[in-house]
C-alpha cells in the first residue's frame, strides 16, 4: 500500500461557530458548506478549505461523544487526527490487518460519504489516523 | 491574508528511525532525504512524503528540547503542529500582529530553509501553527 493524499486534519473544538470565525478572521479561510451532524459518531463537523486539504472542525454532540473526553483534557480544543486517502478501503483494511495494525471498529461511512476506518494511534507513533476511500468524483 | 497550502504536519517522536520504518512498512511512504539537526531549535527532523504534503518527524536533540517536554506528556509521540505556507513572511507577521494573535519568538529559518514563525496555540483553538514562507522553487 502507498500513502495517499492527506484529505484533512481533524481538529476538536468546543465550538465550531467560534472556530470558523477564527479561521475566517485570522486566515481568510471559509467553511466548505455548513456544519452537519454525524450522530452515529457523536459529533458535529464542519470543513474549512485550505488550497490542498481541509481542516475538519469537530464538536461533541453530547457528553458521551469521544470528542467530549478529548476536550476534557484539551479544553480549548486541539489536533485530534489526520486522514489519508486510499483507492480501495477494503484492500486497505486487509493490508493493515495483515501488518498487525490495530483497527478501531468497523469500516463505516465518514463525513465525506465514503467508507472510512481509524487506525489505533499506538501503532502509528501516537497519531490517530483515519483511512478514507477517495471520493470517486475526485478521480 | 489567505490560508496557503498545508506544507506539513509536525509529529513528535522518540525515534525518527523507528517512525520512518513504521511509515515505510505500514504506508509505503519514503523519507524525503536523511534526517538532519536543527540545533537552534533543539530538534532533529526528517520529512516523509505524502502526495500533497509531508509529515515532519521531530525528535528531541537533548533534554532541553521543547520536544522533550512534549514527549514527557506523550511518550509514544503525537501530533505536534501544523504548518501553512504564505507568500510573504513579513507581511504575514504584520497581519497576525495587527489581529492580536500571539507570535512565539522571532521569525527564523525553518527546516525548509525559508523563514518561519509559530502562532500561539491558544489563539487558534489549541493548534500550534507554524507559518512558513513558500520555497521560491515551488512557484
Amino acid at each position: 500500500m502507498k500513502l495517499g493524499r492527506l484529505n484533512h486534519v481533524g481538529v476538536a473544538t468546543p465550538s465550531i461557530e467560534r472556530s470558523v470565525e477564527r479561521y475566517r478572521s485570522l486566515f481568510g479561510a471559509e467553511p466548505h458548506g455548513s456544519a452537519f451532524d454525524l450522530p452515529e459518531q457523536g459529533v458535529k463537523v464542519c470543513f474549512v478549505d485550505a488550497p490542498n486539504m481541509q481542516v475538519e472542525l469537530i464538536e461533541p454532540l453530547g457528553p458521551e461523544s469521544p470528542i467530549a473526553r478529548f476536550l476534557e483534557k484539551n479544553p480549548e480544543g486541539g489536533q485530534h487526527h489526520v486522514c489519508f486517502e486510499v483507492d480501495d478501503i477494503a484492500a486497505a483494511r486487509r493490508w493493515f490487518e495483515e501488518k498487525g495494525a490495530r483497527i478501531l471498529g468497523p469500516t463505516r461511512i465518514g463525513a465525506h460519504g465514503t467508507p472510512i476506518f481509524f487506525l489505533h494511534p499506538k501503532d502509528i507513533g501516537g497519531v490517530l489516523t483515519e483511512i478514507m476511500e477517495s471520493p470517486k468524483a475526485a478521480h
